[in-house]
């Protein structure tokens, strides 16, 4: 592999739902080019592409040759527009829907691609959102619980439906066959990687998305033979015998481009890889954060707030902990509101208004919308109750109100969602200091993020990238390709150089939104309310 | 007076907040003719007419001269319409808004009639609405707890802003050379019913409207000289020196039309003229209800229901037992629901959608709304809670749920509303039977009067009458006329012979509305919910 100085540009390939989207970025972080290309087969989700079976509610399936192709396809197409070859490129980085999972051969083959399993279900990728495995889920929970196993702790007491082992366990139960044909499990994400890098063994597994979606730490390593046995003897063995792979932080090195991914993709062969980051946790490099106790709060449809920290702690309703979950040398952090802008939609939908209309009235009300207080769990409670089940409510509602009342204490409500968490994770005894925005919420909803600063009491930085998780990707793509390629003395300096905003910055300027002090005080008392109406709604559930 | 036989007719004039409707109806309860007309000055919330002097927040009077002047228009007309002379006419009813009250002379005057306090906004009449009293009310419910007086328990433990005594110490702390020039105080109904008689002393007082809104027993009188006295010194014998009067049940004659009236309206004096009654409470014989026990639903933008008894019982959350508070010789029950239509409009508008798709989509649903929860609060809880500081909410909201749930639920919960109220009464001992409902909304909306039989488990019969007080008023005004004139050998006889709504009366049909016993089966259920909900938002206030 051959670079020159300024010549040196990074590619972040970011595998989403519906599409892959492929960035490349010089050192400075200025993008160079990108494209977007949507899967062959989308999710998934009616019928097996194999032999058109219909599939059960609740399936949502991908085709892993569509991650090949279209990942193949944005390379070349940024590329193109950057006008730049692959030579430029020192490191990729991949991040990854997540838990989206498969069963493959030793040799990488996925076994859907298998003549003797394409037609069967449960050989093909389940994507993140397959809801497939509620009754292994529960059981998975119950067992847990039964043994007091340690782990559960770090999941605030329960996993989740969507996570890794619950969808093993739904393969092993409702097809055993597939399970017994399966000689590696693994996530797409580090799949993927594997494909890029060669597929011999032992390949790496990504710290993040087995930290977070398959019970892994650090030190414990997975749950114990005793547990899975317990759970179902064919599952006795199946990390040592079905999970081959070491453990590695995102920016850590997986290895080199090998030649035939290299010529699919357009690039040079023996360019550095990058282990594989979950989609959200790329938004924590991607908004220029490497130090710890800054809180990166992605705001989306739903909410994904990160933090590395220098501590580790186990604190009951955060989801996950996970050392070099996020970035190598800190433990990550992971906590979530399950509903922000999809809740706020719901709202615009169910008032029939449009979103100026009611931005531009909420924001000409006090705060504490004159008496109206929601909760805003319209998709259940994340962090801290994860407890998919709770519902949201308006209460204090009176014939003067109208839907601008609703959708402020709405916004209202998901900053009282947000300081909990931030109460939480102080309490616990891990340090909250700096706050960044991110996703694509911030930068259409200034009164979501002064309501945000208010109730924090706290300033809070927005930063200006669109594409957070593709430049977090990338530079993890450079952290893997080392110093001596890169020039970048730390993970630090070069997430720094490369995504950091500052308010004086005209290429990256941050939009810094400082806290009203005399609101602040209102939602001092407002929040205490909030936790109130909590303690009841979620005893009433 | 003179009349003969098929010739017989009787007039209702319903006094209201804007207008004043008259009805003609012969003694089959058959509409004659009818006419309505507004008052020349509405409701006077702004500027006082004498010299457009502004009137602060919370000020609503009335000009007495409307009440005559309007009345004369809508008697006359209706007789047109009728085709019919005043000497048909054998008693006259009136039903008037209440507490609307005023301060006269002992001839009748109305105080701001006088040159002297024509300009001083504390002479006019107040409308009920009229809430110029807040520290009054609460002065007055503080003593009386503080002197455990037993009067405020048949009130349910408070009494309203918009009663009578509250308004007259308004006046008197305000303005107390208008109290000091005050020789009687009274309703406006019974000053309008005075007038028609002639205004000489002792005046008649409707039982009614001293019963539920003066404080006035049947054997008890008014509250103690000793009550007043500690209220204000200067009000320690308001009862004896300024309140004149025998109480009369509605339907006792209060004397004959004096000729003076009897020319103005263009009828014939010495025509029998009832005491006056409550615009609600003329309900009660207007939806041809005689007997006891018969639940009187009057809904409309908030609801009464309305209750005759043979037995008295003092039921915390009742707010007024008043013996011939509705018809003499029952003990008549007053309890409510603060938001019923009103509510309804408010989500209608601040979902921005129209009822008719509302009502469709709301009658597709489930019982139980798909798990949303109402609390029907929005002007807060008359009946039982008595507690206008409380508000309405929706709980158990999700993604998936739009418009029409929120519909449905509020429809359910005031349904739950009612349903509380009527557990209240049979526990406080009061059987309640058989359930009519009138005003205007059961006509509009059917579906809101099968979730009522649903969650009742009981029928209920739609009235068709669209004027059902000013019907009731004709009724009083018949049952004045005496049994001679009217042929009637007993009241229950006149009110089921000229209003009761029968299956088979082509006339006079009842739309009898059947419970669905398995919704009824689900309704037992989350009534519970409701009143633990009830229960918790009662406590947040």
């Amino acid at each position: 592999m051959s670079t020159t100085g300024g010549k040196r540009i990074a590619l972040g390939l970011d595998f989403g739902t519906e599409s892959v989207r492929g960035l490349l970025v010089d050192l400075k972080g200025v993008e160079l080019g990108s494209a977007v290309a949507g899967y062959k087969h989308g999710q998934i989700t009616r019928t097996l592409p194999s032999n058109g079976q219909k599939l059960p509610p609740g399936f949502a399936l991908q085709h892993p040759q569509d991650w090949l192709d279209s990942s193949a396809k944005v390379v070349r197409a940024a590329l193109k527009k950057a006008g730049r070859t692959g030579g430029d490129v020192i490191g990729i980085g991949v991040d990854f829907t997540s838990c989206t999972m498969l069963p493959a051969l030793r040799d990488g083959t996925p076994l859907c691609m298998l003549k003797g399993f394409q037609n069967q279900m449960y050989a093909w990728p389940k994507l993140w959102k397959h809801h497939g495995a509620i009754t292994q889920t529960k059981k998975i929970n119950r067992l847990a619980r039964q043994r007091k196993e340690k782990w559960l702790k770090r999941y605030g007491g329960i996993i989740g439906l969507e996570w890794f082992f619950p969808k093993v366990l739904e393969t092993l139960e409702e097809a055993p066959q597939v399970y017994d044909a399966t000689e590696v499990w693994l996530e797409a994400g580090d799949w993927f990687v594997w494909q890029l890098v060669g597929t011999s063994l032992p390949l790496s597994r990504s710290t993040c998305q087995a930290g977070y979606k398959a019970m892994w730490h650090a030190v414990d390593g997975y749950p114990s033979r005793q547990f899975f046995s317990a759970l179902h003897p064919k599952l006795a063995d199946v990390v040592s015998q079905k999970m081959p792979g070491d453990p590695l932080a995102p920016g850590r090195s997986a290895g080199e481009l090998c030649p035939a991914m290299a010529k699919k993709l357009g690039l040079l062969s023996g360019t550095a890889v990058s282990a594989a980051v979950i989609d959200a946790h790329a938004g924590v490099p991607g908004a220029g954060v490497a130090e710890p106790s800054t809180l990166v709060m992605v705001l989306g449809t739903s909410s994904c707030h990160m933090l590395n920290s220098r501590v580790e702690k186990v604190i009951p309703g955060v989801a996950g902990v996970v050392e070099g979950g996020i970035l190598p040398s800190y433990f990550g952090y992971e906590t979530g509101q399950a509903a922000v802008g999809d809740a706020f939609d719901w709202l615009r939908q169910t008032t029939n208004q449009s979103f100026s209309s009611l931005d531009k009235q909420a924001a000409a009300l006090p705060p504490g919308a004159e008496g109206v207080r929601c909760m805003d769990w319209f998709n259940g409670c994340r962090t801290p109750l994860m407890d998919g089940s709770l519902t949201g409510a308006f209460t204090g509602l009176s014939l003067n109100h109208g839907p601008q009342h609703l959708y402020r204490s709405l916004l209202e409500a998901s900053a009282f969602g947000l300081c909990w968490i931030v109460e939480l994770l102080r309490a616990g005894g891990v340090p909250v200091r700096r706050f960044v925005a991110t996703g694509g919420l911030p930068h259409h909803n200034p009164l979501l993020v002064q309501i945000y600063a208010d109730v924090l009491g706290q300033r809070i930085i927005v930063h200006p990238s669109k594409q957070g998780p593709a430049l977090g990707a990338a530079i993890l793509g450079v952290l893997a390709a080392g110093k001596h390629a890169s020039g970048f003395a730390s993970a630090s300096t070069a997430i720094h150089a490369m995504a950091r905003a500052k308010e004086d910055d005209p290429h990256r300027r941050a939009i810094v939104v400082r806290p009203n002090r005399a609101a602040a005080k209102t939602y001092a008392k407002l929040y205490d309310r909030y936790r109130r109406l909590a303690d009841v709604l979620a005893k009433d559930n």
